[in-house]
């Protein structure tokens, strides 16, 4: 009985280990769905963001709830691409840079600055002052670009 | 003077007609951006509805807030697609059939039913109630496939 019981504890342990572990490589059944997931993801969000910024250069008319909108998609879409960094899933057809994975504390760091410059960005777009808004935008971009330059093979 | 304010009258009618018209085809510089962004937002909406169906099936545990999360991005998702698909964007590299454009009051039929199940599925979430959850993932994953069904090249 003690042993059955040991038996199912390790089972249990092992099985909490997957479901914990899950939220990153267990998400994708191969490296290259999570490639295309984070392209898309970064694509969705580089669009809404590109509205945002075409409103901050006054290329566009400004219109609060469609900013708030458009903020609001930047921001859930910032929290989804870094999961998708899984091993395996620097090969393949990605401009990621392998330095990655060699440095994931200091890629996931500036993931984390761009997260919450998203956070300030929707924020911003809730308040509905213009001049935060450009403000906050540049920031934004920055952080992406920042990311970018350092990450991201051209 | 009254000439002048015909003038500024019908220009800024111009104005308003092009801003109101801005949520679809002025929102992409080419039709390739709509369809990129189209097929964007739609693997990102699946993986998250693949990720609740996993639950759904007993493949994966399920755990309420994950299911939340997953939910209310398929929810958010689910209202980008539609204005992508601008005159001009069903050519190129697209799997979308050319009906889409000759009976398009249908297509956004299929569109708002979809993203009514979206709705329902993410209150399923919200509530916690795994067997309305495997209920309502059945009838949103068939909202998807009638529409693939129909407007869909393979």
């Amino acid at each position: 009985m003690h042993r059955l019981l040991s038996s199912l504890t390790i089972f249990a342990t092992t099985l909490a280990g997957i479901v914990a572990a899950s939220p990153a490589a267990a998400q994708f059944a191969r490296p290259d769905d999570a490639i295309k997931y984070r392209q898309s993801v970064m694509t969705v969000m580089n669009t809404h963001l590109g509205r945002i910024g075409a409103v901050a250069q006054g290329k566009a008319a400004y219109d609060a709830k469609t900013t708030m909108d458009n903020a609001n998609i930047v921001m859930t879409m910032s929290r989804l691409p870094f999961a998708a960094f899984v091993e395996g899933s620097h090969k393949g057809d990605t401009n990621a840079k392998p330095e990655i994975w060699k440095e994931m504390d200091k890629f996931q760091a500036a993931a984390k600055n761009m997260q919450e410059q998203a956070v300030k960005l929707d924020a911003a777009a809730k308040s509905g002052n213009l001049d935060a808004i450009k403000v906050v935008f540049g920031s934004t971009a920055k952080s992406c670009k920042d990311c970018h330059d350092k990450y991201q093979n051209e």
